[in-house]
């Protein structure tokens, strides 16, 4: 009942063409990658690639399950599809709605080419389509899925949209992995709760679920309108990249400026921020604060801002 | 908070010798085992030792998670914990209140010498703790646990209490284990569902979860006797085993009888039961059926019994 609900949402919402026998119910995003990733170490993957920079939290995941991450660069059109070819990687780990943390969306002729190194290779794409519903600016940008539901495991999760301690994710799988990541899950913990899927598919079959998401896109829209205003009336041309989407913006700082400790300084101010550079995978002097906005009230955004700011004057 | 109310709970209900600050809530009991298993695995473990008969169930997660199941018999007095010195196991895995599938209880002289190998060889007792709650004519055992917290993951859990489908269990962990095992846990799935604790949580912490087990063990004691005595009326001379606690009963049947087809001739009558002989993990002439009560209200056993002697007489 909750993969007929998720299902019928996918498709009107993210354009996920998937049926419910396809689905997988997950403990969020981890659960969903740590199948994924031991069911392709199980056919004899060892490496899988992932946006640089990204969560660092995911390489813990993709690790315990016997998967090395290797960095692959985000520019501006997000993750640079040709350097795919030349990493030795069972599968790809990509946002491509709103990538994490820069907030790029990737380019249209990338998602082609995405899905054309996945054939190519015969590797895998696992679509981290984590908070595509708050995107401000224009319509939602689709799942890439649906370009190509063979080589894709398209993953949402309700972390975003409902709150991260519920804990529900879903997989929509590509037809060859659907008994595999079934049975891995079942042996792995049984089966996510019921109670908690059926409240989800009554969310969702009732309506509420999409009522909610406009209304939390509405609030968090105008969390972030009065954070960019802030930004940029406290601090000197402030570069704010990651705008348009999410519950977070990115603050360039100048390269090689020391984040970790700025962030550090901050969190002894009480301004809770991680650094970017932890987050690359591989080298690189790019350097930003990311702020998360997404549970401060409006007057408290404004009381963060000028914290940060006389954190950074120092 | 949930820690703090289970782990009150255990004190006070399981003989459990544990602080909240030990505890790792999981996904029911699969996600526990396998939780351990994974961790013993990487330090080095390649095997576990476990009851034979017991849940086959249990040997896939366990090897899922690398470690390989050597049986480990079971007597009247439960697992004859002598046998353990002669496997080279890292851990074993017992049911002493009340075992699977026999329902034997482990004798008070086996509980030390079960302590006494561990701490001997260094290795774990993992402590399955299914149904305890449900012990019918004598006081329920308390958990092995309590006698020696350092060399036993004592492991409980919501699906025999409240429903399989809520997924919630907890592991109390001997202090050397809890760094790995929360961090394989946060890595695997981020946590368990915050709003199923929150409730686990109030349920324990206002008495209504202690009272829901007295009110259901009432009601399975009630079935228990109509299944006992409908077995004992309509099958000429029944072997019933393990009839004292839980939520089934074994039924034996002559040494060498196909179990299996009869368990599948059953299911054609529509009465669902499990056969004895695909649990054993060794060979052994030990057949029987598992009658299981917990979800048949009194007049459906009576059918359901006449339709099993029907299929036995045939």
């Amino acid at each position: 009942m909750c993969r007929i609900a998720v299902a019928a949402y996918l498709g009107r919402a993210r354009g996920v063409r998937v049926d419910p026998g396809r689905i997988v119910i997950t403990q969020g995003f981890t659960q969903a990658l740590h199948l994924l990733c031991h069911v392709l170490a199980d056919r004899g993957a060892t490496t899988i690639a992932m946006e640089t920079p990204s969560h660092s939290d995911l390489r813990t995941t993709t690790r315990a399950a016997g998967l090395e991450p290797v960095g692959c660069l985000v520019d501006a059109d997000g993750l640079r599809t040709t350097d795919l070819y030349a990493l030795d990687a069972s599968a790809v780990v990509v946002a491509p709605a709103h990538q994490f943390p820069t907030g790029v969306v990737l380019a249209p002729e990338r998602r082609g080419a995405l899905i054309g190194w996945a054939a190519n290779r015969g590797a895998l794409v696992i679509e981290d389509d984590y908070d595509a519903e708050f995107r401000y600016d224009r319509n939602a940008v689709g799942a890439v899925q649906g370009l190509d539901p063979g080589h894709v495991a398209h993953v949402g999760t309700a972390s975003k949209t409902l709150a991260p301690g519920v804990r529900l994710g879903w997989i929509s799988l590509p037809t060859d992995l659907i008994d595999d990541v079934r049975d891995l899950k079942g042996v792995t913990d049984s089966g996510s709760p019921i109670v908690d899927q059926l409240a989800l598919a009554h969310l969702i079959t009732s309506g509420a679920y999409e009522r909610h998401v406009v209304r939390a896109r509405h609030i968090y829209r105008r969390r972030r309108d009065r954070l960019v205003q802030a930004l940029s009336t406290k601090l000197p041309r402030p570069q704010i990249m990651g705008k348009a989407a999410g519950m977070q913006v990115l603050l360039r700082l100048p390269d090689r400026l020391d984040d970790v400790a700025i962030a550090r300084t901050a969190g002894r101010h009480r301004i809770g921020l991680r650094a970017l550079s932890p987050l690359h995978l591989s080298p690189s002097p790019e350097r930003g604060l990311l702020l998360g906005y997404g549970r401060l009230s409006e007057p408290r955004i404004d009381q963060a801002v000028d914290a940060l700011a006389a954190v950074l004057n120092r």
